[in-house]
């Protein structure tokens, strides 16, 4: 008997943005946050856990290369509360199979080049935590899951879930109300799409990790961000709930541009945007510009975490326009994936070329990912396993 | 007789930033502000004023081009305001020759190139006024002269004195209490210097009138700035008194940042700051960690107003470590003009290349201006004057 799961999950990209730990152990935030989940067709983690009697310990393979799975780390925390529930379980079925005590191989792979800047310990996080909850026949619920999760990577909590997601900060000291929910599922309004602007960077970004606490302990501002988001959370969720784009996308851009104001706040000053992503915001204004002034609603919404790389959401109807413009201001060194067979369409009527940074070469933004709106973890056939039956990653043997 | 006065200018530096109004025809401010005024040896404007019974009309030239000096607007205030106290004296004292009534010419000239990016309308209004009221001899104080010259361009103000220049924001309602004081002469403090790094961008910016009102009305950070600003003004204020150079760095630092993080939150969002501009903070960063690593204290301070020039404050001493790192990174197309025959000296020991974001082209920083803390207006020689016999520049003579 054979006792391992293979789940995928997907990245999430917030639109009310996580920024700073109120406990940093349990990763707890200061302020609750909410994101769109990204359909795992196109980005996603895929990880396959086994617990069998032949293994000498834990072990970890990340994209193929073994990483340490040290002891009172994040991984070793999400695992060590996965198998107590495991546990807790065999305890009261005495019929279970007893697997908790089984060491662990676990095999996880993400289908995006790291060299994208993609988030991927959200999905990646989130793809372990759906696997072991899998193989362990978990019944906790996937609110509960993400409890866990969070305690892995922050943000990862909410790849637990598909469409729009919830993380409420909580306010217990133990985190136990710190957990993801859902909004509305991606049937909600399926029409919302993405394209992700792979920016190039020469500059080394200070990590989330460190920036967020440096922003914690220095910025002034910070304090009145904290008494905004609250209403923003309760806006923005009502603009889900009315599929309402245009509030939508004011919150998304007003929420990007603060968090990052907050970064240049701190001390030193943290800095994730950079010329390329600044014209790449100047081109949405002036989509949107054009657009209202045609009497019609915004076209698109940026948002940019924390890098250079900007995130377009706007709805399956306008992205053709998006795209065109993207493509023709930063010129794309391969033609890009196209997932949704778009044919670009033309500029809004009365586009200011004048306002736009242009003159840009091959290669600023170099990459485009055209994707929408997606669903929470998956379970996978067994067929899609990344492990042998020796228990490594097939693409080591 | 020719009634006529010229008086020269400086320009100023803002290092608690002025950035909003709370009257907009008055201008007066949403919080104090500090400056540094700078040497008027090398960057001043010069203003003649003259008084004379043939003129048919107020004119006024800058740089040589007339310009239409619109009834109510703000030079128009200057000017009327200036005019009603020499009637006042006149009306006094009835041996004063009568002046008032006379129509003026002004003539105005700046030495440095528009294109360098420096705001010239503080040095310009301040050069004006301190014209109008030497012509008027006016019994006024520099304070009561900097409340006129507040309402022809804010900033304004602070360059009616030399050395270290708070803006109190006053609280009545007809802007009496919103003026100009010396916090320190010059002399206080005369090691202080100032390197200008003027930067290229291709982006037209936000004019600051227009920005720092759209961050007044859209900006829910400036609130907590408004709150940060009296502690900062007390602390500067110390820093200056105690000739602190590492506290006035600090607070410099984190003021220009702040500044910069409300233009970020404002909707649209507000850049100032470039890839350039980032690279001089990152430079000026390293070598102050590298300076404190050794047990030194910081090397200089950064200041950015609202564009991409840097201003690098230091103390002379430190200017030939500062000049040779900006120098290296950013090099300069021509040799820059060096008043204080500075050697450039080595960069601190245990400096860290690999943090500096390199490899720029010449004109990356196109121009560097060294000086130093300034005077305030100065009243100039008769063979000063800007007006030839017939009240007209000689420059168009």
């Amino acid at each position: 008997m054979v006792y391992e799961a293979t789940a995928s999950a997907p990245v999430n990209i917030a639109v009310i943005k996580y920024w700073g730990k109120r406990d940093t152990k349990l990763i707890l935030p200061t302020n609750s946050s909410l994101s769109v989940t990204l359909d795992q067709d196109h980005l996603r983690s895929t990880t396959t856990s086994r617990a069998d009697a032949s293994f000498t310990k834990d072990r970890l393979w990340l994209n193929g290369k073994e990483e340490v799975i040290k002891e009172g780390g994040r991984l070793h925390t999400c695992i060590k509360e996965l198998r107590a529930w495991r546990a807790e379980e065999e305890a009261k079925h005495p019929n279970l199979p007893k697997i908790a005590a089984l060491k662990l191989h676990i095999a996880s792979y993400n289908n995006f080049p790291t060299a994208a800047g993609l988030a991927s310990s959200a999905s990646g996080l989130a793809a372990l935590v759906a696997s072991l909850a899998a193989l362990y026949e978990l019944p906790q619920s996937r609110s509960d899951l993400s409890r866990i999760a969070r305690q892995g990577s922050g943000s990862a909590c909410r790849s637990l879930f598909g469409g729009f997601v919830a993380w409420r900060e909580g306010h217990a000291k133990d985190g136990t109300d710190s957990l993801a929910e859902e909004v509305a599922p991606r049937e909600h309004w399926p029409e919302l799409q993405a394209l992700i602007c792979v920016v190039s960077d020469a500059k080394k970004g200070t990590s989330s990790t460190a920036g967020m606490q440096a922003t914690v302990e220095t910025s002034p501002l910070l304090q009145e961000r904290l008494r905004v988001v609250p209403k923003r959370m309760l806006d923005i969720s009502r603009a889900i709930e009315a599929r309402d784009f245009d509030e939508f996308a004011r919150i998304t851009m007003a929420d990007s541009n603060q968090f990052h104001a907050v970064c240049l706040d701190t001390t030193p000053p943290i800095f994730y945007l950079n010329d390329v992503s600044r014209a790449i915001i100047a081109l949405v204004q002036e989509l949107n510009r054009a657009s209202e002034a045609a009497g019609n609603g915004l076209l698109a919404a940026y948002t940019f975490d924390a890098g250079p790389n900007a995130v377009i959401y706007a709805p399956a109807a306008n992205m053709p326009a998006v795209i065109a413009a993207v493509d023709k201001y930063f010129p794309q060194a391969n033609a890009f994936a196209n997932p949704f067979q778009v044919e670009k369409a033309p500029l809004p009527a009365g586009f200011d070329e004048s306002v736009v940074h242009g003159g840009w070469e091959k290669g600023a933004v170099k990459q485009l990912i055209h994707t929408q709106v997606g669903d929470g973890p998956r379970r996978l056939d067994d067929a899609e396993s990344l492990l042998n039956a020796e228990g490594i990653p097939k693409t080591l043997a």
